[in-house]
């Protein structure tokens, strides 16, 4: 292999690492996923380095022949500083992650928002490629977004553009969101939103799959809810539903704004596919204006959870095409 | 004048044609308002050679002098072929105003939305100058806003972004839009709404100044209700406050998106200065996220009705200083 011909691309999460090699064309040569337990900055660097070890080897490769780094990270991230300014997931405050890696392992280090990151990948060789003005919407536990303008990451004045989790959809009788507002995109519409409407559910049904679940577990995770929907079950494809639609209401009022080309929909409960697209298309139709809904197409992702590692070491690859790093 | 040195600004509208000369720095050198009636293609196209003849005559210019012509005009625009795709209020579908304009003027003519046309003044020489990501809001009859993204009007797929007019805001109890849908932020925030919101008042009212003038001249305009709000008369502050309110809520949810550097607002409306600024960033400030509250300034236009014809001659200078006509 070249000197200097491969990416490492990190995505890190608030319970898990995924990080792999990436090399000039996009390709996912190698990746891992561990599980994060501790938040604690320098532990986390820590399994960092262990990891990187790790794949580096599996390839026979040396921190030489990596051309440079690049992360998403959760929170509000300062991409110019290399900061992260604000992860409550993490616990993180102010965290010089750039300067750290930098210091350890003396390669070129980028930092930019996870969701970022994976709409940079779908940009790359995902969903996105080709398009100039994109909307990726990522659908997990929370709900994130990067916003494309001009093949580039759109940050904004302050790095928050595309923190579309918080719109308000549901101000006056929603759920309490950890930004301090009520009834956010996020609270109403996300994998924690699917979870937590299924346990009211189990809680106040007489029977069905739910409960059953529920009565065992004494919980429901959103996954669970996806695969029972896909298995037909009538009360999860309702839930799985009414999530689309919200979705697609909310999209309409980001495409009055932004009209973007495509809107890219990726992340776990992306998952369940039509269940899921089909209410979101319908309640789009409705409430965009016409010449939106024949504008914009709504497309799945199409990187999984692949799209933060590979737009990661999208973050170093296109400094280096520019020779800015 | 040296030869081609100046630009012909045009800001149409569906009850008033203004058309300015500006010069290499944005200086309007001469501008003229005239009421439009006839909304009948050739009919305006004619009062436009009228205009134009005259103001040329003033300044003893000739059409050599004039190195091009810009045109703002209202609806929704096909801003590379120059088409004025569906303008409700002037009745036109699919019209060639470009083609049309360089065929009489033999010039170089430039069409863009009326409200991306004065982002584009305020940004070459008003309160957006020297920032790169802002929106700017018109808010008279109706609400436009434009949006400029790395110094230039972003267009969006369509050419249909920055449309905030039709975000819903009372999509369940608002007033019926002629877009189709209903309690859009235009139904709800305009110089329209102002007005409909007074005579609404005045019929409940036993008595006050609303009613003195309902009762006088059967209706009451936008304007009148803010003049009387700058007077001090309560029921008119009370109306532009609410007013704000609204704008400040929705322009909360439109950061969440964007996260603009700035947000300029001009039309008449904003005339009203505090009484509806207070209330609108009072609002943003309660719905937003503090970091979007702030990186995010909220400023008063600052070339009143000039910014249409300053922007519209923009469209065609900024094509001039990149060589492109």
């Amino acid at each position: 292999m070249d000197h200097g011909s491969v990416y490492m691309g990190i995505d890190l999460g608030a319970s898990s690492i995924k990080m792999g090699i990436v090399n000039r064309n996009g390709s996912l040569l190698e990746s891992r996923r561990v599980p994060l337990r501790e938040h604690e900055f320098h532990k986390v660097l820590n399994r960092f380095d262990q990891l990187a070890l790790e794949i580096l080897n599996t390839h026979d490769l040396s921190w030489e022949q990596v051309a440079g780094a690049g992360v998403g990270s959760p929170g509000f991230i300062d991409f110019q500083k290399g900061i992260v300014k604000d992860a409550g997931n993490l616990g993180w405050h102010h965290v010089p992650l750039k300067q750290e890696l930098y210091r350890r392992w003396g390669i070129p280090i980028e930092l930019d928002n996870d969701a970022n990151a994976a709409a940079l990948g779908e940009s790359w060789i995902g969903a996105g490629q080709g398009v100039s003005d994109f909307l990726c919407l990522t659908i997990g536990t929370g709900i994130g977004s990067g916003i494309i303008i001009g093949g580039d990451i759109y940050h904004g004045a302050g790095g928050m553009a595309g923190e579309i989790g918080h719109i308000p959809v549901q101000p006056e009788s929603g759920i309490r969101c950890n930004c301090g507002k009520t009834g956010c995109l996020e609270t109403e519409a996300s994998g924690t939103a699917i979870a937590r409407i299924a346990v009211d559910r189990a809680r106040r049904s007489s029977g069905g799959l739910l409960k059953q679940l529920y009565e065992r577990d004494g919980n429901i995770k959103a996954g669970k809810v996806i695969e029972l929907a896909l298995q037909g079950d009538d009360a999860c494809r309702e839930i799985v539903g009414d999530t689309g639609k919200t979705l697609g209401r909310a999209l309409s009022q980001i495409c009055y704004i932004l009209n973007p080309e495509r809107i890219v929909i990726g992340g776990g409960i992306s998952h369940a596919g039509d269940i899921l697209f089909n209410p979101l298309k319908k309640a789009f139709r409705r409430t965009a204006l016409p010449q939106l809904v024949e504008t914009t197409a709504i497309v799945p992702a199409r990187l999984g959870n692949r799209a933060g590692m590979i737009g990661a070491a999208y973050l170093v690859h296109r400094k280096k095409e520019r020779n800015l790093c």
